[in-house]
């Protein structure tokens, strides 16, 4: 049965302030949950449709998950998302991750990625190229927020994601480090090596100048229409698929 | 000013049936507000915050638009967008477009690609990459949805798009037919044509069996990770980007 405390308890981990404050946050979407009983984070609860419920039966047990039925109406009351016929897990925050030092293989460093969906997606595309570390300016999106975690479609399990002043963790790094720009080096003629690290920027205003300063190389995928930009989320796939086909 | 009569015309404007009945759509938000003014589109009215009106005040001009003037409070009442701060069109629905039946460059077929947010993606990608066509299955998301149009930030004046059934449209074509598969060939590994189709599937079962009895290649992207899948605007991109940079 879900009590009413659970309910309100539920509902306002939808706020940053309160995944703080009850140092837990929320995974929606049967995909999720599915990835999420293979990981290693700490499941407080699980409330699920008895459909859901029967399908993870075997990894619930084993991982002795307490679970509450619910119907899908009452899932959407307490789900972020308008529909969930799934069910929702309450997740314990781990403790904050330090950035780890780039020296091996590709990092990505998003430089204030304000929107969650696009955060989640990078996320997502990280998980596809083979990306472990993703190092984000404080201004970028938290990665506890529910759209961050759904967007990543379960890759929030397996990539690392830390926040802190990227002009300091970039000071300090020894690999080459690449940045999309509007105006750069045609990507296509560049050589891309198989340890860097990749900066991305803001969804407005690109990557900042404190930032840019930083950079040793400046890339930019080549247009062939009229379209100004592309989305950051979709610059980050085009650029992790050059940086790989060549490896 | 804002009669109740033009506003509750504008909220129609929201639902598809609407659209198809009043023969009209909205574009919101400054970017997408700037190309329509350069673009074709027959533009009925809109609705603008004054310093919005002050910004594109030659462009309204020489168009000879009707405008009228609303603070953001008032346009939020109106606007898909939860704040909208710049204004909204309404336009007129142009007649339907038939496909092209292509011939040269490249062109995009989406089978089913329900999500409005990936169409819209999808279409700033193909004007990025120089795709002027873009066919769709009738079950692919309304071109006219504001969230289509919002996020093709201004494409939608650029790109063609139009809807009919993409094996009667397939089976005539006279082009390569590619697809992107999970199990299909190395992308990197392909020599990629300059004059080419390139199907796009559904966002959860990929391409149909009919459709995929069309495609004379089937293409991958692989994967150096652990994530199951790509978004499918994300994959639209990479391949775009692929056939691109070879040309």
């Amino acid at each position: 049965m879900l009590s009413k405390n659970t309910v309100k308890f539920i509902k306002s981990l939808h706020l940053k302030k309160y995944r703080r404050q009850e140092k837990a946050f929320l995974v929606e979407g049967a995909k999720s949950l599915q990835e999420l009983l293979k990981s290693q984070y700490d499941i407080r609860f699980m409330v699920l449709t008895q459909s859901q419920a029967d399908l993870l039966a075997n990894e619930l047990k084993s991982r002795r998950v307490e679970v509450i039925i619910a119907t899908a109406n009452q899932l959407e009351q307490i789900s972020t998302f308008k529909s969930n016929d799934a069910g929702l897990a309450v997740v314990t925050l781990p403790e904050e991750r330090s950035p780890k030092p780039a020296s091996k293989g590709l990092t990505l460093c998003l430089d204030d990625v304000r929107d969650p969906g696009n955060l989640g997606t990078i996320i997502r595309i990280a998980d596809w190229y083979g990306v472990r570390e993703i190092v984000c300016s404080e201004e970028t999106a938290e990665f506890y927020n529910p759209k961050v975690i759904s967007a990543t479609m379960g890759s929030f399990c397996r990539v690392g994601v830390s926040y802190t002043s990227l002009t300091e963790y970039l000071s300090e790094i020894k690999l080459p480090v690449y940045g999309a720009f509007l105006a750069g080096d045609n990507i296509y003629k560049s050589e891309l090596p198989s340890d860097a690290v990749i900066v991305m920027g803001n969804e407005s205003n690109g990557i900042s100048d404190e930032v840019a300063a930083l950079i040793s190389h400046r890339l930019t995928i080549p247009s062939f229409g009229a379209a100004e930009s592309l989305n950051v989320a979709i610059a980050t796939a085009v650029i992790c698929d050059n940086f790989r086909r060549g490896a």
